[in-house]
């Protein structure tokens, strides 16, 4: 959500676009709440709440027994979140007003005024600052489920950046076998969080390290390593990051081409050619995939953009090679986000990301549009892109 | 602090021996706080608080303008915490009575009787709960520092664990050209955590991974792997661990060497033998160490119990093997626990371990006693540990 309101912030002095819904539809409220609850897949070891139910609706439990108020910043759109009413017992309790889209949500507790995270739940970094997260169980979850099949290991990197000064932290996703098939060597998908997360997002809220195994294991995927860091070195000052509409790729744009690509490619086993190299990202990543990626076809021939702006047909017969070397070209929303009338790049014009894909397509770029049903600016749309996204890749 | 706790909790029929000074000197508070006070290095990006002055004070700040009453449970033994009073901004404020000690301390606000984690700290997994971290800058830092230097990996893997019916998670640390040189096979290391810890802990609080770093840099020890997991495999449900004085060693003693081991030397290139295998652990992690690798000398060849029991004579003339096949038996304390009497094996004699170091040494056994300076059962002394540790490990 807080990422939607950040790029809609960028884009500040565009009026929702025409061709959004005006009146988007709101799930029903279901006439009686479910008394299935459950704790939340994300709590901490033993911890009872936040629960979940069958119909998805979130149930808090906060223990502050001499506390005054005690809110919940996750519920439906625009009611503010979850008031929690103290309880015989003592501690505060709530149930959200509706049922929540499936998937991961970010969250945070008020308390007295000030701002802290349910000490039930575990925590993810998003909107600069850890959060509390909840899983609402999805229909198709099975997808990023913890399985018995081979897994890959995400590796903790530091790398040398001369740019800025410092060893730089980066994740490194290598697929089951990679470190048995010594003569091997794989593709790579540098894959970029978005606004305010940091390189820890992809594996911790994303499962993307449980998804690629999956997709591995079913034998959808061809096997290929994924690099994640971060991405908002354009900050003025540590958490104080830069606007997205006076973006500036340069820091960024050099750590990446300049210090990641050099060190994986010097230390694991990679193809290091332009074929066997992808850029994607969600919003604020697929923001800057787009900012460096087109300018950079000798380095990326496949490019993705989850939630993170549209390729034109403009964009493509105005960017040099774009229509010789790009491979693939994906772009992905939830479909709440259309609902809403977001899918614009942030201060351009706010064009249907649908009319967009059908002139690529009509045009004969290979690309991909997809809508995740039933979610907004969220992880399970993120989710859903990469598992969408990755077959597309590499096929040579 | 808590990590003592329970070690005593489980000895609790156990009274202060004899040989503990019965009255255990306190830092002397200086007459004035230094006003230079700067963030401490383990905040959240941006947040200016908590602070950290040059003597060694802490100094909180916490929103919650409508709060009744906020404390934080860090302070000086004894005490209860620091109560913070409210400033006239609103915002509540407290300073530590006295300096803490060097390093790394676990801490929880208290907001209306409520515990929750200071939104301005990075958390980290202790007590079976994400606490708050805090870090007062060591004079000896250096050797945990991020520097130029090659840097290793640390890579989460997914094993499969049958006895258990879940793949488990472990970090492994490879050393800095690790990945280059493809014929290089490195002995290992698995390292344990403590009590209400996880196998998060060695790396984030521990910095076992930039030790390591820095130590190869500067020529002073072996490169070798070092693989951490998850030691309470003996919980009644999740987050509710069993006592130590009545551990059952079994569940986790099949997973690290049935299933944990295999999977490590199948899948990095390890030297696969004991004379090319350690075992070590803080705390709860010294006193598994203890029940497992002196049953299993064919399996580790090196010992090391970091604030986690000792090894007498009488343990070596007992144990089949063990005066022939351990290369080293290694033992250490912060000074602080030695002060205080800690040191004995959970439910055991409690033995002053530097009667028991110099019996072995004195019998001529392979073996290393270290006391971590002005520190108390807290990561500065496990730090230190592995620094004097490591360097002694596979010297063939």
């Amino acid at each position: 959500m807080k990422l939607q309101a950040a790029l809609l912030l960028a884009a500040a002095t565009i009026v929702t676009p025409a061709w959004a819904q005006s009146s988007p539809p709101k799930p029903a409220a279901p006439a009686t709440v479910v008394e299935d609850f459950k704790p939340s897949s994300l709590n901490q070891p033993g911890k009872l709440y936040p629960q979940v139910n069958s119909q998805g609706y979130a149930r808090f439990r906060i223990e502050a027994p001499e506390a005054k108020a005690v809110k919940v910043s996750l519920g439906l759109g625009g009611r503010g979140g979850t008031v929690l009413t103290k309880a015989p017992d003592g501690s505060w309790m709530g149930t959200s007003e509706g049922p929540l889209d499936e998937g991961f949500h970010y969250y945070h507790v008020t308390i007295d005024g000030g701002v802290f995270n349910d000490p039930g739940a575990q925590n993810f970094y998003g909107s600069v600052r850890w959060e509390s997260g909840i899983e609402i169980p999805a229909h198709d979850a099975d997808f990023y489920a913890l399985k018995n099949v081979p897994h890959g290991n995400v590796a903790q990197v530091l790398f040398p950046s001369p740019s800025t000064g410092t060893p730089r932290r980066a994740f490194v996703y290598t697929p089951p076998g990679y470190a048995k098939d010594a003569g091997t060597r794989y593709p790579v998908l540098y894959l970029q969080h978005g606004w305010g997360e940091d390189e820890t997002a992809w594996a911790n809220q994303g499962h993307a390290n449980l998804i690629m195994d999956n997709l591995i294991a079913a034998g959808k995927t061809r096997p290929f390593i994924i690099v994640m860091t971060y991405g908002m070195t354009n900050e003025v000052r540590p958490g104080q990051p830069g606007g997205l509409a006076a973006f500036n790729i340069k820091p960024f744009q050099t750590v990446l081409l300049d210090e990641l690509i050099p060190y994986v490619d010097g230390n694991f086993r990679t193809l290091a050619d332009p074929a066997h190299r992808a850029m994607a990202g969600l919003s604020m990543g697929g923001f800057e995939t787009k900012l460096i990626a087109p300018k950079h076809l000798d380095t990326f021939n496949y490019i993705g953009l989850f939630s993170g702006g549209t390729v034109s047909l403009e964009d493509v017969n105005t960017t040099p090679g774009y229509r010789d070397k790009v491979k693939m070209t994906f772009v992905s929303f939830g479909s709440r986000e259309l609902e809403r009338g977001g899918g614009g790049p942030p201060g351009g014009p706010r064009v249907d990301p649908r009319v967009n894909a059908k002139a690529l397509k009509d045009a004969g770029i290979p690309s991909a549009f997809y809508v995740s049903q039933d979610t907004a600016h969220e992880f399970q749309t993120w989710r859903r892109s990469l598992r969408e996204f990755a077959p597309m890749l590499f096929r040579d």
